[in-house]
């Protein structure tokens, strides 16, 4: 098979679709105008927001004025999570229950924030158990917050659940669905949830927006205030082409998500089966409730920064952690949360496929992966400390037998 | 004359010029890889990002390691404020100086905190004072903030004399560059600035990306926490095809800034000297110390918007006061703080053009303002009664001569 280029790490980013860059190109070129201006270039650009903030609203099940554009899922988080602590401070509730493998933009938040914080526990299949949400939540929990789906392991949570528990114990509930849009159907009315995290980049629209869904009624202090852009509460003049990208995005991600899901599931599941035949290799997360792009495999008696290096070489673009941590040497916080060993998880790949995946991408990553692991637990001493251990074991075994 | 369209609200937001699309491009297409991956793409893109904040710093005379890219000049306000709001209020600071007429983003911004807020008062020509802001420095102040050019009436404030108040004094200086950029030059360092903001999309770049320069050594605490970019200072995925955009536009601003600002300066004073032959008219703000493309004029006896209305269906756009204030039916609080009545305020307008407007647009634009001012006059009542006073008042002086 020859050479090719794969890219499997849609969890990282994706390519601007063409469906997408058509819509923005009019905003890059002509269609220039402030949407705050009041002539006619300026009623364009603000008529453009608006159709895509409908298109927003639209795939989420949410009214257009609950949707509020952002920079992306970064920014989304911070200002759920900070605004909401300013505000139930003031009233004496400071403490939040999140998980304890949720991204960065949230964790790093919460931990930043004088706050007290239960991080719940998360099962070894990856999945944060709606009970034990509910059994953290206290008189003064001001906030719920749990991902969607998992960005590093793609196990989807049960958030309709949880969003059930927060209602009903009068909490407020917050889920980062950057990585779940598009892939999952979501509902926010139908699953109680208050605000949400969107990010354009992760749907093959640009980098650089994304929005919160806040529910109507609710009063969110700003992160950025300033303008009177976004209803007063995001200031900052709009990113016109980028928000009119996201739309677009949103719109064609809320479609047909089951066939996608069918198909992309398909792929994934040929791909990990064929990754398990090497031995002393595991999947990180449910098979079953789980992104259907999401592999995530870990390969005992290798480094995954090495094994990342050999497939970029061999023309896959794939990751161990999630992108955002990479150029850190700590090993996974997800990875650990789960239970893995530091060194197990630092053995882990992620790959992440998507609908433009083709089968012989997938025969060219079996492949390619199932070489460079070999070659590199051939080279490694950690491998063979491994392989001698499972011979003592072996042999300790048969005397035992004896 | 025949019609022409005259784009002249260039402070408002500008087209993208097409070296930065060019520029763009490819990161909107192939080069989608995210920076903090390790793979060819994602070094690819993180090479882009870095060349980026190296055209950004040197445009500013700065470290490329005190640039931090942002989504805008709101964000890099709060950033800078608020950030510095809560590093000194752990010291015991919580005294601020900043001046009547700054940007919303710095000012909503400024009044939400609990803040012991001092605000300078501006002089009639639209210029605070070195010696105003100095004598409003206490012991307790943590922060100066002045903008560097008003960005209604274009004035362009000493910020050098002002840097070196505040150094010599050990308090930090911000400034909101956003509006100065391009049209005049910046030495972060000659001028003793600590932070300073800017925006892409006022210098013909995208809309959505900006900077904060933060000088070396200053601890500032994140607005937006998360993943590691920035060098973990704001979190994110970087909008790459934006940044290299605006870094593209930061060189460009940055060179022959003399001889435009003589090109623009020349047509901005043709502009200002035909609309001023209209009886009871005034120019708002420094003739000298001003931005070269900014022309801010009150008519009196008629309304801002019903001229904006007219000039619009003549294909002129421009604007009353700043984009990010239209909705507000309250006058300018920049053309308050110089001095201007309610109603002498309502009826401004603000043209800011650049180096793609031509002289024939200039005469365009005196030809249609001239016949629209004349024409609201006309029909205005409350122009009536201002000539009626007129009218009186040379009535008085006359038998006061008799």
């Amino acid at each position: 098979m020859d050479k090719r280029f794969v890219y499997a790490d849609n969890a990282a980013t994706t390519k601007i679709s063409e469906d997408v860059l058509n819509a923005m190109m009019p905003w890059l070129k002509d269609g220039y105008g402030n949407p705050s201006s009041i002539y006619a270039k300026g009623r364009e650009a603000a008529a453009a927001v608006g159709k895509a903030r409908e298109q927003v609203a639209a795939a989420i099940g949410a009214d257009a004025r609950e949707v509020f554009f952002t920079s992306g899922g970064s920014e989304a988080d911070n200002w759920a999570i900070k605004g909401t602590v300013i505000s139930l401070k003031k009233k004496g509730k400071n403490h939040v229950v999140s998980s304890k493998f949720e991204h960065h933009a949230a964790l790093h938040t919460l931990k930043k924030e004088s706050l007290d914080l239960s991080l719940c526990e998360v099962n070894e299949n990856g999945v944060v158990r709606t009970e034990d949400i509910a059994a953290l939540i206290r008189e003064d929990t001001a906030l719920v917050t749990v991902m969607y789906a998992n960005n590093e392991i793609g196990t989807i949570q049960p958030i309709a659940e949880i969003g059930a528990v927060c209602r009903k114990k009068g909490v407020l509930f917050h889920t980062d669905a950057v990585q779940a849009m598009g892939n999952v159907p979501i509902d926010v009315v139908r699953q109680n949830i208050d605000m949400m995290a969107l990010s354009g980049h992760k749907l093959h629209a640009p980098k650089g927006v994304g929005a919160l869904y806040i529910k109507k009624g609710m009063k969110l202090p700003n992160l950025i205030d300033g303008g009177a852009q976004e209803h007063g509460h995001r200031a900052g003049t709009e990113n016109v082409a980028g928000i009119v990208g996201f739309g677009k995005a949103m719109e064609i991600a809320a479609k047909n998500i089951g066939e996608r899901a069918a198909k992309v599931g398909a792929m994934r599941d040929k791909l990990i089966a064929g990754l398990l035949e090497l031995p002393r290799t595991r999947l990180n997360g449910d098979a079953k409730l789980r992104l259907p792009g999401n592999v995530n495999i870990s390969f005992e008696g290798i480094e995954g920064e090495s094994l990342l290096l050999m497939l970029d070489m061999n023309g896959i673009a794939a990751s161990s952690g999630s992108a955002c941590t990479s150029g850190s040497l700590d090993p996974s916080h997800v990875l650990l949360s789960i239970g893995l060993p530091h060194e197990v998880a630092h053995g882990s790949l992620r790959l992440s496929i998507n609908e433009e995946t083709t089968d012989e991408d997938i025969e060219y990553m079996l492949k390619t992966i199932t070489a460079a692991v070999l070659k590199l637990r051939n080279m490694s001493p950690l491998w063979e400390s491994i392989v001698s251990g499972d011979d003592k074991k072996t042999a300790k075994a048969r005397q035992n037998l004896v």
